[in-house]
C-alpha cells in the first residue's frame, strides 16, 4: 500500500461523526454535503478516507455515499466490531483499513479476525490494558508484542500500520520527544512495518496548534512515520508535506513539491 | 557553550560583507547601521554574531563598532588567517567562534594555531582537496578524519562546530537527506560535539525557499543540530525554532515557546 505523495500515505480526517458538522449531515442523510468533503479530500491529495461512526445503518449510507462520489480505499473508524465489519464488507476498492485494534485483548480479539477476514491492513495502537505507554522504552515493549501477535497471526509487516500515540506536549514536555525515538527504533526494527500518527494531540492546550501539528508531522517524517490521519483541506499543512517529504529526498526531481507550488500551496 | 535557547545556539548572520547593503555601509564606515544591526539581531535571539570580512581594517572597525553596541561572542568569518587574527584579538566576550577551517591542508594548517592560542571554538567544514563530498559515508569519512585531527591538536569536542556542508536539493534530490544522514550517524559517535548548519543552500534553484530553509532546520534539529547560521530577524523561523525545540523535549514547560508566542512569533 503506497500513497500517491511517494511513500507517504494520507488518511483524510474528516468524515469524523464526532465532529458536529459531521454528526448532523448524518442524521440528516444529507448526501450532497458526505460527496463534496469525499470529494474535496481526495482532490486535496488523501490516499484513504477516513469514515467513523457507530451505528451499522450510519455507516452503510456513508460508505455507499462516499463511494459514489469517489473511488478511493476506507479506513474504517469504529470500536465496535458489528460496524467494523458492515464497513469492511462495503468497502471495496483496493485494501481496506480497519482503525483500530490494539494490545487491549477484548479489542485485539474482537477485531483480529475482521482484519484477516477482510485481508485488510490495519491500524494498531501501541497501548494495552494498562493503558497509554509514557516513555519510549514503554512504547516499545506494548509495540513489539503487538507487532509479534500480529505476525504471528498471519498480518504481514506491510499491512501494519502503528500507531505510537502521541500524548499532549502540554501535559509533559517530553511527550513528543518520546514518541519520536520509538518512531526512530520501530522503524530499525521493522523496517517494512508502517508508522501512523494523527497531528491533533500533540498540540492539544498550547497556543498555536497548528504550527504545533505541522512542525510535529515534520519531526515526525524526519523519523520515519510514513502515514498520516490529517485534515487533507489544511493547505499550508499538505504544502509541507510535500516540502518535507522533498527535503527527505524522497521526491524525484522534486516532483510533487513542485506541483504543489504550481498548486498554490505556498501561500498567496 | 549553549544558547539562551536551551541547547540550541544560533549565530546571527547578517553582518556579512558579502551582503550589498552590509558592504555599502563597511565602506561608509556607517556606524549607525551596524550597530542598529548588531543589536536588533541580540534582542531577536542571536547567541553570537557573525562577522564576515576580508580586510584587517574593517574587521577593526566592525567589532569595535558591535561591541560598543551588544556584549555577545562573535563567530569571526573570513578565509584569510591575518584577518582572523585581528578578529580574535579584539572579541573580548566570551569564546570566539573562527568560521571556518576545513579539511583542506592549507586553511587547516593556517587557522589551527590561531584557534588554539585564542582557546577558541572552530566552525569545522567536513570537505577536503577533492571538494564537498556527496554521500552520508563520504561526509563521514571526511568528519571523522578531521574530528581526529582536531581532538589530536588539543580541541576539546565540545568546541567543534561540525559543519556537514548541504549542497541545494535542486542540483540533487537526495542532497538533503545525505546531510542529514551524516548529522545522525555523527552525533551518535562523538555526542559531545556540536553540529552547525546554515539554512540557505538547501533550497537554492527552488521556488519558496524560506519554507524549505525552514522545514530543513526542524529537519535538522530533529537529527541532532544544535548550532545554526541563520537570520534571527525572521520572525516565523525564530517561531519555529522555539516551537521545534519545545516539541524535541528540551523545553521545560515550554516555557521558550511561550515566551515566544508573547512575544507575537506566531502570528497576529
Amino acid at each position: 500500500m503506497q500513497g500517491r505523495g511517494g511513500d507517504v500515505l494520507i488518511v483524510g480526517e474528516l468524515i469524523n461523526s464526532s465532529r458536529k458538522i459531521i454528526k448532523e449531515n448524518i442524521e440528516k442523510r444529507n448526501t450532497f454535503y458526505i460527496r463534496d468533503i469525499a470529494k474535496q479530500q481526495v482532490e486535496a491529495g488523501a490516499d484513504y478516507l477516513d469514515v467513523n461512526c457507530n451505528e451499522i445503518d450510519a455507516m452503510r449510507w456513508l460508505i455507499d455515499t462516499i463511494l459514489e462520489e469517489v473511488d478511493v480505499p476506507l479506513c474504517i473508524d469504529t470500536p465496535n466490531p458489528e460496524v467494523m465489519e458492515v464497513g469492511l464488507s462495503l468497502a471495496k476498492k483496493g485494501k481496506s483499513l480497519v482503525n483500530s485494534l490494539s494490545g487491549e485483548k477484548e479489542r485485539y480479539e474482537a477485531m483480529l479476525p475482521l482484519v484477516l477476514n477482510y485481508k485488510a491492513a490495519v491500524c494498531a495502537l501501541s497501548m494495552d490494558g494498562q493503558g497509554v505507554p509514557d516513555t519510549t522504552h514503554d512504547r516499545m515493549r506494548v509495540a513489539r508484542k503487538l507487532i509479534e501477535d500480529l505476525s504471528g497471526a498471519g498480518v504481514v509487516l506491510g499491512d501494519i500500520y502503528l500507531d505510537l500515540l502521541v500524548q499532549p506536549l502540554a501535559t509533559k514536555d517530553r511527550n513528543g520527544v518520546e514518541m519520536l525515538g520509538a518512531v526512530r527504533i520501530v522503524k530499525e526494527e521493522f523496517p517494512d512495518l508502517h508508522v501512523i500518527c494523527g497531528l491533533s494531540n500533540i498540540s492539544y492546550g498550547l497556543p498555536n496548534r497548528k504550527i504545533l501539528n505541522r512542525i510535529f508531522m515534520i519531526q515526525a517524517m524526519t523519523m520515519g512515520v510514513d502515514a498520516f490521519i490529517l485534515d487533507p483541506l489544511d493547505r499550508v499543512l499538505m504544502g509541507y508535506l510535500y516540502a518535507s517529504h522533498a527535503l527527505l529526498g524522497r521526491d524525484e526531481f522534486c516532483k510533487s513539491y513542485l506541483k504543489a507550488h504550481r498548486k498554490g500551496l505556498y501561500g498567496d
